[in-house]
């Protein structure tokens, strides 16, 4: 710690959102100050922290300013000003994730080739420069371009099925990469502190929603071989210790229909993916994530039970002010647990909440997961 | 629930204290607006909510005009000015637990009284109105001398060994009591909503700390036989429903040595007899109390696990800014979860936090529950 015990560290936060309100639900048993910045006046956290400031995370002077006099920094998205990081770095501020960490992850592009220099298994790759390179790469459409960076939530992939989608694909520095003919989308989350500490949670399975590109359903422990579970906390543990992170780091991958494990992407940082942990696990990923930029040991990472987190995403076709149906009906399931992300309006397959179900028989929790998915809405 | 759910919803807390913030870091998965009074500037809530005013908890005026405007009213702490409650709910202010249940309960000697006429089962008690009658009563040396109102934390009650005692009594209106040969106190916390559902917590066992008449040591559940248990669990449900109290109760009693249980005393709100339940069961005394005065249906109370519950108390004679020893060192243990209270001065025997500790063998969850107790330390 930085500080003596508790009280006394100012700690700031990057982003003012979900991931930054469930991590300060846990931060109030440390007796933490925290700071958030926001360019959102609304954002989840702004009640919620010993100072909000509106602002913007991308300009310099802005995050600068913000982190100068803190003790420590940490963010919940990875889209910030990395410049004044690495400013705020040398003069004396912990910034954990550690800037080089997150100017390394902000590019897909340096991340694909981080992966191949550390022999991480990735699917095959190209960088480009523009749009024009895409109809002349060493792959065969189908398949997928991303953009290098800001890409988020879903947003900055496009399938590139044949020649005539070039003309309404991404004009900027993209990656090209190969379709993964995946049977399922798997995350590990890895946490190290700063004395070198690694720790994994188990493995979980992943569905997206195809229309939005979001997490819809997840469930954990997984209940594949411990072979597949092994081999991608591995990968979770050498991408974590490769990269000297401190923090939290969620590895997002494809389990291949031949058995490959592939790593698809990275976020430095508390992650959807790690939502259930809250009631599933013996140590939540926002309780592990302050373990370790505080470098205190690690929390027992074990699941409790059987969790399936589901998100509560705003109903197509409503934009507006947040209206909860079907919340009373939910709650009066065995073990359910609705968090509400306090964002005053909706819009269509906008992240609002999640619910986590925790049964010890795996199909219950399935089956009541699809039950609250079918009851519980976000209308406007 | 008041309002549309959620989002608008106006949420007052009177107290801001540990309970209020742990009420809080709960409310915050419901999208509740908190406004909390307080009298200490430094309360521990006073960074976690929308509107934090600083007055007078037990001010007609204070409460009355913190209260108006709100939806809804709750406690952390039963000595608040209750006429002022009384007025905000004529006025249509939703006050759970009811003015009239924490009119009734500020005063032990109501309380007995109603112990009484309600057949629930108590120690002897007599009513006096002073000190002189100490002298002239139906008891024999030793009993217990307890104000009627304002005890508190263990203070507000004294043993009357013998005649000599009797100068040094208290001299407001008390009851005194038999003192009770109890082989176990016990405890078993009640939940009731609006429409009438009532749910009751596992009974837990406590032992106190002799010097600071405080709960120092929990243990969740307990392991009496079924029919003790189910009789402390019939006793709390009773005077639930006996009281028609909306919110949570807490049942204080002594298992005697004979097996028979006796009421010591109540506390409409959550209570330090339920701080496991965060990590020990599968409903949270403070996801429940929301529960209740929302009126959703309540959750499941079972343990998940056993939980041992110890109070992490300001060292004797240390009294100063708190400094916090071990922390890191339990937090190296499996299964400890450390709460601060964000105090930053302590006293001696001041609730600086708490600890609980889960295992499913129960007697390594004491044995750990013992060596936290020998490691954490709050000194000044």
């Amino acid at each position: 710690m930085a500080k003596d015990f508790y009280g006394e560290l100012q700690l700031g936060i990057l982003g003012g959102g979900q991931l930054g309100r469930m991590l300060i639900q846990e931060a109030i048993n440390y007796n933490v100050n925290v700071h958030v910045l926001d360019p959102d006046k609304n954002a989840p956290c702004r009640k919620l922290c010993n100072q909000f400031e509106c602002g913007s995370l991308s300009d310099y002077e802005t995050v600068y300013k913000f982190g100068k006099g803190l003790d420590m920094i940490t963010i919940e998205i990875e889209k910030v000003n990395v410049d004044a990081l690495e400013k705020l770095e040398e003069e004396g501020v912990l910034v954990y994730p550690q800037s080089r960490v997150i100017r390394l992850i902000q590019d897909k592009g340096m991340q694909k080739q981080f992966f191949k220099q550390n022999n991480i298994p990735t699917a095959p790759f190209q960088l480009i420069s523009n749009k024009e390179a895409l109809g002349n790469t060493q792959f065969q459409f189908p398949f997928i371009q991303k953009l290098r960076k800001d890409g988020y939530d879903g947003k900055g992939v496009k399938k590139i099925l044949s020649a005539e989608d070039i003309s309404s694909a991404f004009e900027e520095p993209s990656i090209i990469e190969e379709i993964v003919d995946f049977e399922k989308e798997i995350a590990v989350i890895v946490a190290r502190n700063d004395r070198g500490d690694v720790s994994t949670f188990p493995m979980v399975e992943m569905e997206f929603n195809p229309q939005a590109n979001l997490v819809e359903f997840l469930i954990s422990p997984s209940t594949y071989s411990f072979e597949i579970q092994q081999q991608a906390e591995n990968i979770a543990e050498k991408l974590a210790n490769d990269l000297q992170i401190v923090g939290l780091l969620a590895v997002e991958m494809f389990l291949t229909k031949t058995g490959e494990i592939l790593v698809n992407e990275l976020a430095p940082r508390p992650h959807n993916s790690g939502h259930q942990t809250i009631e599933g696990n013996f140590t939540s990923q926002f309780a592990q994530h302050l373990r370790a930029i505080f470098n205190l040991p690690l929390g027992n990472t074990a699941a409790r039970t059987n969790a399936v987190m589901i998100n509560l995403l705003g109903e197509d076709k409503h934009d507006g002010l947040a209206v909860y149906e079907g919340v009373e009906e939910v709650l009066a399931m065995d073990g359910v647990y609705v968090h509400l992300y306090g964002k005053k309006y909706t819009k269509p397959f906008r992240k609002m909440g999640h619910v986590c179900i925790v049964n010890d028989d795996r199909e219950m929790a399935v089956a009541n997961a699809r039950k609250v998915q079918e009851i519980l809405k976000v209308i406007a």
